[in-house]
């Protein structure tokens, strides 16, 4: 979908969405013709909702390809994560809830190991721990740069958020790593002329930093990665006309709601917090997502029973969610991540949509077998779901006379 | 689909096609969990076809779009309504069947009120019957222009199309209406070099129009929107090769099929009367676009059981259709008006194609929830089904070696 052509399209309604997501949703029998954790799950809310919904299986980003946590929720929120791509220092910076600003310039860091020519010996200085990491960031962010601030923020074990912010910065700056061991890190190139100045800044940075370094082996030297700007995109509220709000409790997932342009809400604590808080704030908002981590946590970890409780937990605040008398409801996840794979997959994600003015189909179970059948069919483009979502919720005008 | 690609690949065939449109077929429950329109209505022949098709949902224009009548053709006549976009003052023609030429401009015009400083106070001239607006069309068509014809014909209550006929015309000119009262018309401006003589010419006739007006409070003014010429798009017989003739009875339709460059036949009258023209003209075409209007009209209305009986009329008429043996029928809509929400809406339209070369699938009643497991999946994209209907009459041959 064309966000122009959405955003040229949009009305008002008095109408509220809510995108509730179960990260890493879609899953994988543990035994052959066994049940998905979605479909081993004891379900009666979920069920009831999809038989009075449309439901199918989304593809996040295009056949057979699994989705990163970024690309997996623009394309939920209606970017086409091939069209929005969002870059590395940008996706570091949401991970960890960096307050990244319009023009900041973020990039990976990565601790390296240098021998005594300067060559790069381990790109990962040994998989320092992330309390080591954590010192040499410390240090680092005490470097000064004339006329711009700096940031360094660590991520795990040997990896870091690096940020320069300040007037007129770019980030057409060329990446440090090398690639390989055995030769030494490249120097920082303005890949435009306007990045003169940020590629001197980066390369005086990365001097300074070297003398910090230089007695802290095995991470003694250092590389950066995916200089990135915040991208300038339509934002959510431009493209849809809805004031939205997210719920989730963790950065990442905060920070690609903020990328878009929503406003994130405080929350902390646990599942039912995230509920109590979408009741506390109904009135304020049009369209609420709703960020549902730990069954793609369980996933990751191979724990399929813990997924499956996750799943049931989630099914029953679900009645709290419809007691608020939604307009349209969308249930899915951003992708699927296979307690059997224990990682993020390509596999299609369960999804229905539920709306008031919405046809049904014959599916009344929510499950990934069952939802084949579906009226959103068997790989729907995730990014369709939301203009679906608002055309059901009667945001959308006629196109043509 | 690429026209281009289409046309390149067309070849002769001693093949008749049918496409059987019912205007705003799609539809809705009136109460929950009941039938939609369609799968209340009894339809026995339909559905006898239905178990001889391929079925499924189309997409007129994109997910969650809810089409015009114009874009709605279009994509039913194979051309991607995103890519081929009829401006509204060709719109406008279209709906009044008045006679375009190739070169005219054509614009829609409103009535206004002025106040005694030129500010437009009401945009709709208090929205005047048909009547009086019409009586002055009349006074606004006696007006003359050096070297060019105008036409001024009136469409309803306070709209009216403009038409400029002659040589050296261009549609590159802007739009006299502010979009807001309180202020005085705007100016036609000429947004390209060439557009400069029609610029003047509008510009012209509005002085003149304006002496005409100025004692008809409140209709004392008039602003122009829209400007455009016919589209010089590839003809559906250069595209698929066919002869095509399209039998409907309100000008919008025979509009867009003459837009298209099908031969649009005389028909009075009522649906009999259209499959009785059928009947006539079989011989002498290869493709037959048959319009019925009354299911959109009912379904704008609100009125549920009227549009079923509609569509029952047209299931008892179907087998004087299937009695000429066609080698392939489509039938369909152009988009949804569900009773229910009495307008025009976004959800997928129920399709069947039946074809002498074609295949079958489970389905065995034409209507949205059975059509779901179809073939034609549940958002085939609109401008797909007549590509496949000319596969489907061997009018297509192979690409590559």
């Amino acid at each position: 979908m064309d966000l122009k052509l959405i955003a040229s399209l949009q009305q008002p309604a008095d109408t509220k969405v809510v995108l509730l997501v179960m990260d890493g949703l879609g899953g994988l029998p543990i035994q052959t013709g066994g049940p998905t954790e979605l479909e081993a799950a004891n379900t009666p809310n979920l069920d009831a909702l999809a038989a009075l919904s449309m439901c199918g299986l989304h593809q996040p980003v295009a056949p057979g390809v699994t989705p990163g946590s970024g690309p997996a929720h623009l394309a939920l929120f209606g970017y086409d994560p091939l069209t929005y791509q969002v870059q590395r220092g940008v996706l570091e910076a949401l991970g960890v809830d960096f307050p990244l600003q319009r023009q900041d310039v973020a990039a990976r860091g990565n601790f390296c190991t240098m021998d005594d020519e300067g060559r790069l010996t381990d790109r990962r200085a040994g998989r320092i721990p992330t309390e080591v990491g954590a010192k040499l960031c410390d240090l680092l962010g005490e470097i000064e740069l004339p006329g711009v601030e700096l940031f360094v923020w660590p991520v795990k074990d040997y990896r870091f958020l690096f940020v320069l912010r300040g007037p007129g910065l770019s980030d057409a700056v060329s990446e440090t790593d090398p690639q390989m061991t055995g030769v030494p890190a490249l120097e920082p190139q303005a890949l435009k002329p306007e990045a003169a100045k940020t590629a001197e800044l980066v390369q005086l940075f990365l001097e300074k930093a070297q003398a910090v370094l230089k007695d802290h082996h095995p991470a003694n030297a250092m590389v950066l990665r995916g200089f990135a700007q915040t991208p300038d995109w339509p934002t959510f509220t431009e493209v849809y006309g809805m004031r939205a709000a997210a719920i989730a409790l963790y950065p990442m997932y905060r920070g690609v709601a903020k990328l878009v342009g929503m406003e994130v809400l405080d929350v902390h604590g646990d599942l039912e917090d995230e509920f109590a808080l979408l009741e506390q704030a109904w009135a304020d908002y049009d369209f609420f997502f709703v960020h549902i981590k730990p069954t793609d946590s369980s996933g990751e970890d191979g724990a399929f029973d813990r997924k499956v409780g996750i799943i049931e937990r989630v099914d029953a605040l679900l009645p709290r969610l419809l007691a608020l008398d939604p307009d349209v409801v969308v249930v899915t996840g951003d992708h699927s991540t296979p307690a059997a794979l224990k990682s993020h997959s390509w596999h299609p994600v369960p999804a229905m949509l539920y709306a008031k003015t919405g046809r049904r189909d014959s599916v009344t179970r929510f499950g990934e077998t069952a939802c084949l059948s579906g009226g959103l069919g068997p790989h729907l483009p995730g990014c369709e779901l939301l203009p679906l979502a608002l055309a059901h919720a009667q945001r959308m005008k006629k196109f043509g006379a």
